[in-house]
């Protein structure tokens, strides 16, 4: 992609709308733009970052069996009515009504509509057991929309499901599910942990969340530091006999305090801010019985569908990384899930060669299927190094007229911070720089990127 | 995919929503299913094509220079008061209002927020031209949704959108998606003829519509059998004096009786019933004047962007794809837009040999890179047939014992229909078969499948 051809935009200052630095950076590198409150436009290079994304759940998704299929995001009250959550499901579920005066609302979640259609499609234990999954938007209708993607109210999940004979199996098809999440989290290149949770409104009897540590976190996850048993505050709280509500971080220490691990008994605890990632439930049959999803089993008789559901936030990832994976300079968005792996910059656009050379190796790692931006702007180089730390391209391939007198071209590495808190920003600064020969170009910066893969 | 793995369900009955052949086909067939009036879940195998369709869509956008982003479905009125709309858009504008009794919209075309927001954007002739586009869900409350997909409430859009600096810029823009439409269309192997169009309430000076012939079809064109010059009803019935009301097949045939073509001045004219599945327009400064989208000229005076609009309907294609390319036995979608481009069927499941050459030839294709389905169902072969048929993969390869005795497979086509109107329907019943040899199958079957395409 020819950044002249491209559509984007970098701002030098940060949004009013962006209260963390996530956001900040992301608004400002143009990967998105604030619609209205908790409501965003995907600019071209946000989305790419959303399309990898997609397409690491897919290849997860797909390889643990899981089909794909796509429900509307308008619903019927009818659905919700003999799921019996129209009237008790909170103002989240953002409720109106259609020229005809029919009601409906915008999906917050999946599973009503699913176990309601289902009912008409599944008779037979033969047709058990299988796992559906979609990448969809969603609406909740937030009091209080903040952090950009991270609580917004329109947002993009990916939500599975998984449909079983007994609660056997479906413990079988819930651990298929969690060693997916713990895959797919690790191909995108973040440090990702698991946690016990409640199973809360869902219902069911096993629940666990994936989270990363961030400042900015939401939730609050209890840790032994020997063990590594991590739960969140609301199991903890239950285990430890302390109040479930005092959810901040000095309040739950110290009632933790002198506490041993309930797990290895011996450990004692850290206490985490945490934003989660993903969640996986075992449902058991509250829905299916709820939507009379039953199947007819050997024996003939009628039984309840054993049901899993697992969530996944896809803009809330690529929020999450931006949070997490970024310095003062911008963003540094691990390899996998960038919204382009190199960038190449010619350091000036007023020699020939230069040029010439920076428009061949562009071509050249085309044709090699490197995922590549081509920043050939007439602006002056620091122009363009300033845009390339701000969208954090894992790679900046600079031209210059230096380089080529040795025959060489300069790749910085956008060093990916290892913090896993975003407090601790003040490591890494430095960018790592090697010399790449030109005649072998592309097969040279094929082999850095291989190895910068998680 | 093995069958056993994936979710499917065919129905031997059409379900009571279907008035068209197509969407009944597609019903029993496991593509969708209705969720209420006008809105669709995607099944595993409708969502496949829908998939497929994408990608061709993306590969001609993005070749054409169009970037992808992805906007709201849910809007603020505030874009719509600015744009003039929110009073004169007409019901099929969904409002409603969230819970701080702000109104808001579901979005049913993307021109008022996208100009809206690119006014904070683009402000230099050195950002022009460029061209966007996205693929998103779209709401439209018709009073009266029928045929499926075909006009139904929520909906799979691509709309592209391109900014020019002036008239001149803008027509070149016009036509780079003009030619890609011919050719993703073509691509999709549906004869899609273009026409011309009035550019209705979206403004502007050119449009086209890209249309297929059909007996359902809920527009008329007039062709001249001459030139082959074709416009839109509207259009020709302006062009002859007649009442541009007189929108049917009989009436306007009536008046145009005797008439010459307007173009070559000596064909007569031929009246045809339509269905749209794009158009495209070049609008002008309309949306640009309304939004205040201008941009600062090397003169440093400010000018209103030209804009061009580009519309696909994505689930549209699928409907009528299935209405237009399918028999009285089931579906017979075009190669490169069918869910899976081969299923693999074992005539039997008792006998250890077929089983073991089904499992293997599988196995072999998957590893070539085949698109294929394997029916590893203990049924009777007739209910694979009979199945294959209904769903319509392009080719159906049978592994049977008596083949196996001579080494060979049977390779059934799943023959195209190569009628245009949806009422000629009785040629081409019979598949074509033949042998291929077990020793070097896939390869042979990746050159059947190259030869199939458009």
């Amino acid at each position: 992609m020819r950044y002249t051809k491209y559509f984007t935009i970098t701002l030098r200052d940060a949004p009013k709308d962006a209260d963390t630095r996530g956001h900040a950076l992301m608004t400002r590198a143009g990967f998105l733009k604030q619609s209205t409150s908790g409501i965003y436009s995907y600019l071209p290079l946000g989305l790419r970052s959303i399309r990898k994304i997609e397409g690491i759940i897919r290849k997860y998704m797909d390889e643990a069996c899981s089909v794909e299929v796509l429900l509307p995001m308008v619903q019927s009250s009818d659905v919700w009515i003999r799921s019996g959550r129209w009237e008790v499901y909170g103002k989240e579920m953002l409720r109106f009504q259609d020229r005809s005066g029919r009601d409906y609302c915008l999906a917050p979640t999946h599973e009503d509509l699913l176990a309601d259609m289902l009912r008409t499609l599944v008779n037979s234990y033969s047709q058990l057991p299988f796992n559906l999954y979609q990448i969809q938007t969603k609406f909740r209708d937030e009091v209080r929309p903040r952090f950009g993607l991270i609580r917004g109210r329109e947002f993009i999940m990916k939500d599975a499901y998984s449909f079983d004979m007994d609660e056997e199996s479906s413990l079988v098809s819930y651990e298929v599910m969690r060693q997916a999440y713990v895959k797919l989290f690790r191909h995108m290149g973040l440090d990702v942990r698991e946690i016990e949770a409640d199973s809360g409104e869902i219902g069911g009897s096993l629940s666990q969340e994936f989270v990363v540590l961030s400042d900015i976190g939401e939730d609050i996850a209890v840790s032994c530091t020997s063990c590594g048993y991590t739960s969140n505050a609301e199991v903890a709280a239950e285990a430890f006999g302390v109040e479930a509500d005092s959810l901040d971080v000095e309040a739950l220490s110290e009632s933790l305090k002198g506490t041993k691990c309930t797990r290895c008994t011996t450990g004692t605890n850290d206490v985490w801010r945490v934003l989660e990632l993903g969640h996986i439930f075992n449902i058991g049959t509250k829905y299916s019985v709820g939507a009379n999803l039953t199947y007819k089993g050997k024996d003939g008789k009628d039984r309840p569908v054993h049901m899993g559901s697992y969530g996944i936030g896809v803009g809330r990832i690529l929020a999450v990384a931006s949070q997490i994976h970024s310095d003062e300079a911008g963003l540094q968005l691990p390899i996998n899930i960038a919204p382009f792996e190199v960038c190449i910059a010619s350091a000036t656009t007023r020699d020939v060669e230069v040029v010439n050379t920076a428009d061949t190796l562009y071509q050249q790692c085309v044709e090699a299927g490197i995922d590549v931006i081509y920043d050939d702007r007439d602006v002056r180089a620091g122009v363009k190094f300033a845009d390339a730390e701000l969208i954090g391209y894992p790679f900046l391939v600079v031209v210059g007229k230096r380089g080529l007198a040795s025959g060489t071209v300069e790749v910085k590495a956008r060093t990916a911070t290892n913090n896993t808190t975003d407090t601790d920003t003040d490591n890494d600064t430095d960018n790592a720089t090697v010399s790449l020969p030109i005649s072998d170009f592309p097969a040279e910066m094929q082999k850095i990127l291989d190895r910068a893969r998680p």
